[in-house]
């Protein structure tokens, strides 16, 4: 299946029309209405946003996957309430978004009640960005930080082999003066779906992104994807923090690490198929202060001290763009979209 | 006073002998009984595991501060059940390790009961290495997370001026075949005790590390601390990282952001009066599986990827070398270490 592109001359769609566009796409290739609905406002959002890495760009992905009878779209995750503070959710070798859809009332219920709440989804594929699983609780007064791992591509420091995934880290607060403070980092020096762009595209990489088949330091995307592997940023620490993820999001879950499944029999195969934690807290119980106006106080410091940007302004700007004058598509992408949606 | 220096020829003291050397130290310059106990073995471990800019080198740094009436050594702190899974304490100006002490109990059984518990430290000074605070947790089966924020030092990504601190990030898991898996790690591109302990022998530092005065890069330590700044590591994502570690161990704790306490009215004063988050959770609730194995595997698989060190291991053999030889430490250190014992 041929990749989308967004370099062609743009038209625009709204959030609602491609949420919609999005969802008859799922629909149609065998999800429930249920998880389509998910899904379809996720990837909806990834594209509103600049996100263009996890936007429409992974449509073919999510199809392919789902043809080859590699994860189920039409998984009913099953909740388990475990303890005061601790929900997990057997995803059903489904996607994580409707596990994390059905247990998130639990689990702010729970954040609340107790000060801090976790949660651990396994048997779970996550094909998406991480800020949309974190941000939604920011905005209701809650702090988050998920992780969840992916597949074997990332070289740990000092070793010799990939093991861990790209493995991202998000992080989202709220704030007193405006949208949430929230970040999503791949752990990887770089993000899978960037160096997949770039192959598309031609370009070459920055420095220290990773290496070829034979471990050699390369900035080609095309030897990266080809038997190469990518390399943690920052050295030492990206990588402890990699196997953090593996520790947190595949070994406490019950989720697959990044090297354990095998999708070899399943041709077309392309989600990872293993865990998640999502951890939420109530910030307002630690001090009896309130936790937006000291968030605030920090943007004010940081935009004092010469950062502009915020992690997070710049799809906050894409977001209120994209709601303003309509979502940017080639006509090719749309229609092209149509087309998998069947009409 | 003078700092500490080790590179002289070695003699050795026992942990035993070290602690209660230190304990003396810390009881002659103002503390209680209690927390000279606990900074003393605190102080003793850093020394005894390799981790020189957290052992004895911090000495001079506790008694100057205490002697400038900045700390409080014989606070006492006050711990709050808050919620079913959230502690908080007021450590009262005092250091955070004994409130840590104070805590960690009623932590440890809301952890095993909720599944996951919170403490929020505020009101303190942490002055030491990060990982012996989350170490613990994992001999006991449980995972451990904890940051704490320090002094302005840092550079935020993108910006002109320093704004966070050395902002450190310490992990712990158990793990079946052996000691816990533990990392702490700065979200500076380099400690602050690396620094000084560069400028001290008159080393260069490798390039990325830090700025001059005048923001301009600079591979000299004390131009670094002559009124220069570090820089985070790994660009805008672990300066993420770090401003992450300022929203939760301060602005969740209602302790000081970095930049926000003033020490000018106590020379010698060289404690961060700041705060420090602790998330300690009950692995073995994750999944029903038991986490201490599936930690064990990747350990196995990370040893069969190349990587021959794990974070932790190299404190765990100089750990074993010191129980066995006794803790490396040059007699002129003895001797002044003797002297500020009183004896």
């Amino acid at each position: 299946m041929q990749a989308m592109t967004t370099d062609e001359p743009a038209s625009t769609v709204s959030f609602l029309q491609l949420t919609d566009l999005l969802r008859r796409i799922f629909l149609a290739h065998g999800t429930s209405a249920q998880v389509a609905q998910v899904l379809a406002e996720n990837c909806a959002s990834a594209q509103r946003d600049g996100s263009h890495s996890h936007g429409i760009f992974r449509i073919p992905g999510y199809l392919s996957s789902l043809a080859s009878g590699w994860v189920d779209g039409k998984a009913v995750p099953v909740v388990e309430d475990v303890a005061t503070a601790f929900v997990r959710v057997d995803a059903g070798n489904g996607f994580a978004q409707p596990a994390l859809a059905a247990a998130r009332s639990l689990l702010i219920d729970k954040a609340r009640n107790a000060g801090i709440a976790i949660l651990a989804i396994r048997n779970s594929h996550h094909f998406a960005a991480l800020w949309p699983d974190v941000e939604h609780f920011a905005e209701q007064n809650l702090v988050a930080l998920s992780m969840v791992n992916s597949m074997t591509c990332v070289v740990p420091h000092a070793a010799r082999q990939p093991l861990f995934g790209t493995n991202p880290i998000a992080f989202a607060a709220p704030r007193a003066g405006g949208n949430p403070i929230v970040f999503d980092l791949a752990t990887s020096a770089i993000a899978h779906g960037d160096v997949q762009i770039a192959a598309r595209e031609g370009r070459l990489l920055p420095e220290g992104m990773g290496v070829d088949h034979a471990g050699l330091a390369t900035r080609d995307p095309r030897a990266i994807l080809d038997g190469g592997a990518l390399l943690p940023f920052g050295g030492h620490k990206g990588s402890a923090l990699s196997m953090m993820v593996e520790l947190l999001a595949a070994g406490l879950t019950g989720g697959n690490f990044s090297f354990e499944f095998d999708w070899s029999a399943h041709p077309g195969a392309q989600t990872p198929w293993t865990g998640q934690l999502l951890i939420v807290i109530d910030p307002d119980k630690g001090s009896g202060q309130h936790f937006a106006e000291r968030s605030e106080e920090l943007v004010r410091q940081l935009h004092g001290a010469g950062q502009e940007r915020l992690p997070g302004d710049r799809r906050y700007l894409e977001r209120a763009r994209s709601m303003a004058q309509g979502i940017p598509a080639s006509q090719a992408d749309l229609e092209r979209l149509q087309g998998l949606a069947g009409k």
